[in-house]
């Protein structure tokens, strides 16, 4: 995997991440495909709408099909027809966020399945053995991530359980897939600082924020970010992990931050809330009965040349399979040409009246 | 609308339906988009499997987003973006297996709406404005249509009213639509006859079979079409209505029918069963799940050239949207593909033998 910054404007850098499965620009977004698949979408459907790597979630990937199913299916590639990159992450958040139960061992956490109450073990070895069968193009370390509001002794714990699993992840990596470490450290400043350094000791293909928008005022979430980015090295990306709100991206972008993910444009468009240039609209709102404009007028994608707010609010009210995908596809053009914009103001050097313009849209 | 016949092989016939919007090959099977669309597909890829017409349902329409709603988004056509011919039923078959509660009238039916017990009214003259809003480009005539069984009196005294209603529909026809009539009479052939009778000489521009398929054993179902099909014009299209049976679809062409509707594809498709050149299947099925096959050996489908029987068990029940979609795609094309090649067979008076080779498929 190579990382090159082409343009900077002030700290926000336009980059380009080259891997054996292709490019990705950044700024990224990364769509979400938590199964096997992005909700609602197409393999060629995500292409058409410009997206250059999507995220796939190894715990649930792990417990449903599971990981010998995917194993003798040829990959997760192949498995789900997706020949463009893909990043997985670790489980972890998942084990701590979803599971009904858990034991933290040294080595790792034994869980009960969300699904069926089952018993598992996933530590940092199992994480990347699991990974390395996904075969994405970049892994994610196994790692703690801790409540909100946490005590700064148990955060200072995490951590550096955190980073011995981190390097129990670097000596198990896996050949031809990249590996990302996880920042951690909660609100404490001290411990951020303390995990990138003790990570950075370690050395990895690129660094990741994790452990915000756990519950945390945005105040501090900011704080986090302008703090973490300038910890990371230069020449890595930089990957602050589930953060999908525009404002918060924008911050994160400013701060020197390359990638993103977030269930934010998919699952808010399977329930209706749809993002336009003018704002966030409730597709089934009563205006719109009769409404024979697009939903965004501003817009280019498939569903916005096609279809009248009308129509997409009749299918929403009828529960119809059509409107989970015109709604998804909407919302995941507009984020990803979110991005395309973004990464045009850096190249021109006008990121910061981009910025300023995006921050008036009432999302 | 013109109809020409251009091949016979016995009575089967091979035809060329030509409307304003485009012509369709016959026999052909017409899809079924109930609520403005085909569930789970888009407009292009109908297309893209072969569509050349689909149905659209007048009843349910009406109730849900509402004719008043269709009209101000300029018609379903430009509603639910699909440009190509399109049949609407008129409303009689779902008044009568859906409505909790309704009272016949000499000028049409006061009915309830399934959905939140509304008080309705649709007749003829309804049924007719009703789709000419729409804009369908073949309209059906509201007919009654009685339950299996039925006694000999009751069915005799509902052709008549059938027939009333059908000449009061072909009084109100609407410009630039084609308007079919309904063969009723249960499973009396005495009235099939002279339901049929009555129904050619008011004169349409196609003649249905409805009341099949309502409970009847498929011995008595095979005898009225057999007995149906020489009772009605040579020179125009014969439309057998809600069978979607392989059988029973083979059965009526070889009597002469050429159009045919059904829910079959798509209802089984969500529900996970598929129809395949080896027989139906049902995909969530144990021993698909490490079957890195398609689905279909033999079909060309966008889902049988890019997944794998295992991938497509994980989605099923995983509940995925694709997984809805995908097997939408497959069926469907399965469908139009078994009416392409059945056409080609009546083109090269090979009908006989397609009808036994596919009679031997355990469907």
């Amino acid at each position: 995997m190579n990382f090159l910054i082409t343009t900077k404007d002030r700290n926000a850098r336009r980059g380009l991440l080259a891997t054996s499965r292709g490019t990705i620009n950044t700024p990224a977004f990364m769509p979400v495909g938590t199964l096997g698949t992005v909700k609602a979408m197409s393999p060629d459907e995500m292409k058409e709408i410009g997206a250059e790597i999507i995220l796939g979630n190894t715990y649930h990937l792990y417990l449903r099909p599971g990981t010998n199913v995917i194993e003798q299916l040829g990959g997760l590639h192949s498995f789900m027809n997706w020949d463009l990159p893909m990043l997985t992450d670790s489980g972890g958040f998942q084990v701590f966020s979803l599971s009904p139960l858990r034991k933290i061992r040294e080595d790792g956490v034994e869980f009960r399945s969300h699904i069926d109450g089952s018993l598992h073990f996933i530590g940092p070895a199992e994480a990347m053995k699991i990974q390395g069968i996904l075969g994405s193009d970049v892994a994610m370390v196994f790692d703690e991530c801790i409540p909100y509001p946490a005590d700064h002794e148990y955060a200072a714990r995490s951590i550096d359980l955190t980073t011995s699993w981190a390097r129990t992840c670097k000596g198990n990596q896996n050949p031809g897939q990249a590996l990302f470490a996880i920042i951690q450290g909660g609100m404490y400043k001290d411990l951020r600082r303390k995990s990138a350094e003790d990570l950075l000791d370690i050395g990895f293909d690129g660094y990741a924020v994790g452990g915000v928008s756990v519950g945390e005022p945005k105040g501090e979430m900011h704080e986090i970010i302008d703090f973490s980015a300038p910890l990371l090295p230069e020449d890595k990306p930089r990957y602050l992990m589930g953060i999908g709100d525009f404002g918060d991206m924008l911050k994160a972008v400013e701060a020197g931050f390359d990638m993103f993910d977030c269930i934010m444009p998919t699952r808010n468009a399977r329930n209706g809330t749809l993002f336009t240039s003018l704002g966030r609209i409730s597709i089934k709102r009563e205006e719109f009965k009769c409404d024979d404009g697009p939903l965004d007028p501003h817009c280019g994608c498939y569903t916005c040349r096609n279809y009248s707010r009308g129509y997409l609010r009749h299918l929403f009210l009828s529960r119809e399979i059509l409107s989970m995908r015109l709604n998804t596809y909407h919302n995941l053009y507009f984020y990803l040409d979110f991005f395309r914009k973004m990464r045009a103001s850096i190249e021109t050097g006008t990121f910061q009246s981009f910025k300023r313009e995006w921050e008036n849209i009432p999302f």
